[in-house]
């Protein structure tokens, strides 16, 4: 704490770092952090991020510097999230599983000025420009450069110096399924506020303990880095989902709460060691709807389960699929249909920041769908939980914010109740014989089929009707199952022509969240032939 | 929600009014009010609002015009929440126990333009200038007015015109237990922080059902009436601290929560009809430390207790007595002794945003006490959590921010474990023979007498030490002490100096939150004499 009067004025801006400061003073005690052997208290947390960001000024980090780093879920990069702030420069955490082209296009992009690395992925590093420093964690025995410069430098309490709440916080590259990644910018404001809203959900309490399943480096973990300290709460780091490691930490350090997209549950579901929760476990799951077999079986492992929706451009999460009472008595069918939506603004969120309109005629104006549940638009949306902007793109930003809004490009419908259901990425709808498909729709009618483990369904060309759907699957441990079966199953279910007219077996190409990756499929299908223009 | 699109950019500043909107748009067919018999959903308040709002236009009210209600606990009252700064104008809620001179003194102050009132309250505002409009709610027989020209204005929906979170949201007038009375000035953005904050800390949910024991007058029912909203929870109203009453509602409407001074507990634990409640309640006390028999009696009915500390200038709660896990095996007097501290910064504000201070010397030179829990100093907090001024008033604005901090004139110490623990107001403080002597202290030991039901401790005039202890108790009903027990009691438990010289059995006067005005009672003992200046 300060002893010396601070020159600002009495109404300050927010920080997410002021979340660590408090829990630090308050739970000061408390395990912050739980990351292999190694447990950290917050007052810990905070000593170790007053010397790491005096480490990073040593290494000649200057304000509005950007520093990336390249890392698994770990301590390192989860103090990353104070540290850089605090240094007054901005974040960006790389996607491990990306290719060396991609890394040195973002941190090109991006003008970072140091990568923190860890060992293992050095080879992604090696032949980036002379001018940027390259600082290692250690790992793979090699010297851990930060903890030295950590260790040499003072843990005295540093004043965050970020006066701008609107300042960028952090950049997070979007995946780049068409074209180059784009650097989304978070703001601090939006942040502390996304955070809040978080804990408010996810019913965080200083309890909690939070396991990362999901990468810390996508969409700075939904922001759960400040949302868990908040709440003054413990983060379980966890290098990658391993589903036996995840039921060991779950039972060992009494895990109450984790982020995962529905492949990972269903990895959990399936997994031969799967055994049930001791106490009860809140599983928050993206990326796609999840299907009601595994909505039914995470329940019966002792989980509850809430969807929520969002995108990189939207700090993560920006609507919840909240829970209403008169839904208790539903069947475990009606219950999952309700949960397959994505639901309702988040509480920082206002009623009208989110809005599902037309997308056709002029982009500047926007028309509301009605809520019926059955006409489709595009959701939009505004307000605290939206990126600033593209990082040194001023062009993507103007399109994405066409109306002043921000484009997401997912198709949905507006129930009569406010609720959102997602009907499809744009780029994945299948248009067949002038008829739209949902991929979505036909994905979990496939899902029902007892055999099935996972199921991508995606436009396969055709003569006559343009695009048919193609389902690729692969099948539950020592399950079989034909693709005649399989066809026959959806034609028992759904209208002849979203039934799939072929089916592979194979395993899916998935993103480093786990999100099954439909443009890798739809590429291959098209390959040598025309693509058809989104 | 609306059809064309908004003017607003990307990036909305924030409201309170927010929360009402997204509550309507989720949990519209939830009930948001329970008024006596009338009882009212979501998507009901809000469309009274929108009519509200248009109401107030209709009369002529204009954008940043002051807008005064002068009502108990009631659904037109919490309304005025939403409907005034949804007219663009700023609402001051008044006390229904001033006398008519305070009441003209305030309605000139604020300037208002409207005085929406009950009319059992008529004869308050039946000498107000003629250029200020008067609006029967109705009550007594009385007309209807604002119901008349809600019924005649549109529900259509109506968008918050207030662009600037810093804008002026409400005006709350100090006590005035000095001088005349001050206009705090709450800003949008404050009072939408400090309700996130509340529903954190109290966990409000969409299951809460929170009973109106707190005044809505009072620094704006500290937050909740945006607070409950936000998280959709049911508001319970309640005119007045009736303890046969609130056992009724609680079990009739399954309260989970309600906030209130130690007196009302103490008036709630002793009264003849008291009943265990059915379901867990958590309550919110303030105003005063609880006494540890409170506490005891309290947890014995079923609620668990939370200390909250604040003041009018910081929108009521700014700090929280959070609970430690490692106090769990306390025994009652070791949990007591604990939930009687002030505790912490709450969720929004910064760890530096709240310190005790050394108040002599230079007031803009503040230096922090030692955290050993007995150097005493003010308590000075600064943030989003703080006013943003007295209303029309800057040399007490500045003032009361020497050093760029707000001065709370409460005398604190900080423990070690950087949870504060009030000690005095600076004009309660008692000065023997130059020793200092905490009047909470002695209140704590003669309220552990078995036979007190209230007790206060004031300075007493004395010509040989200056000041003494003088103790006001009130009995608990059919219970008996003299003078001599009660001073023999504390001669046991306190130094000598600290013994009360004198006790007087009487009824304690109190403000209409329930909080002892001890100010009153000190003027009876000096009247006549030199009055000290603190």
């Amino acid at each position: 704490m300060l002893t010396e009067t601070p020159k600002a004025v009495h109404l300050r801006r927010v920080s997410p770092f002021d979340f660590l400061e408090r829990s630090a003073l308050i739970f000061g005690e408390k395990t912050a952090i739980v990351d292999g052997e190694t447990r950290r208290t917050y007052a810990q947390m905070l000593e170790r991020v007053y010397r790491f960001a005096r480490a990073l000024r040593a290494s000649g980090v200057t304000p509005g510097d950007r520093v990336a780093v390249l890392a698994k879920n770990q301590s390192a990069l989860l103090e990353a999230h104070y540290a850089v702030p605090l240094a007054g420069a901005i974040l960006c955490a790389l996607n491990t599983r990306l290719v060396k082209s991609e890394i040195e296009y973002i941190v090109g992009h991006c003008g970072a000025s140091v990568v923190i690395y860890d060992a293992e992925f050095a080879p992604l590093i090696d032949d980036l420009p002379a001018g940027v420093e390259r600082l290692c964690i250690g790992g793979d025995g090699a010297v851990a450069e930060l903890a030295a410069l950590m260790a040499a430098a003072s843990n005295a309490p540093l004043e965050n110096s970020v006066s701008d709440e609107d300042a960028t916080l952090s950049i997070n590259y979007t995946s780049g399924t068409t074209g180059q990644p784009k650097g989304v910018m978070y703001t601090h404001r939006g942040a502390y506020q996304n955070a809040l809203a978080e804990a408010f959900h996810a019913n965080l309490r200083p309890e909690s303990v939070y396991l990362w399943t999901l990468p810390m480096f996508h969409c700075n973990g939904w922001c759960y880095p400040w949302a868990v300290t908040a709440a003054a709460a413990t983060h379980v780091c966890l290098p990658k989902v391993d589903p036996v490691k995840i039921f060991e930490l779950i039972e060992r350090e009494r895990v109450t709460h984790f982020c995962g997209a529905p492949t990972v549950l269903i990895a959990l579901a399936n997994h031969p060691q799967v055994q049930k929760f001791a106490r009860p476990v809140h599983v928050i799951t993206a990326g796609a709807p999840p299907a009601p077999t595994t909505i039914a079986q995470m329940e019966a492992l002792g989980a509850t389960i809430t969807q929520v929706y969002g995108l990189t451009e939207t700090y993560g999460p920006i609507t919840v699929c909240a829970w209403q009472s008169q839904w208790d008595t539903l069947d475990v069918a009606g219950r999952a249909k309700m949960k397959a939506r994505q639901g309702v603004p988040m509480i920082t969120v206002g009623a009208g920041d989110i809005r599902v309109v037309q997308t056709t005629g002029d982009p500047e104006t926007l028309v509301d769908v009605p809520r019926d549940g059955k006409t489709q638009g595009e959701i939009v949306m505004r307000g605290n939980n939206v990126m600033k902007g593209y990082y040194n793109d001023s062009a993507a930003t103007a399109k994405a914010f066409a109306g002043g809004y921000f484009h997401s490009g997912d198709v949905a419908v507006w129930h009569a109740d406010g609720y959102l259901e997602i009907q499809d990425r744009s780029k994945d709808v299948i248009i067949s014989g002038g008829e739209n498909i949902s991929t979505i729709q036909v994905e979990k009618v496939v899902l029902e089929h007892r055999a099935v483990l996972e199921c991508a369904v995606v436009a396969k060309p055709d003569e006559k009707w343009g695009e048919v759907p193609k389902a690729f699957v692969t099948l539950k441990p020592g399950a079989t199952a034909s693709e005649e079966e399989i066809i026959a199953h959806c034609r028992e279910r759904l209208p002849g022509f979203k039934t799939p007219k072929a089916v592979e077996f194979c395993d899916l190409p998935k993103t480093s969240t786990g999100k099954i990756q439909k443009f890798v499929l739809r590429e291959r299908e098209w390959r040598g032939l025309e693509k058809r223009v989104n």
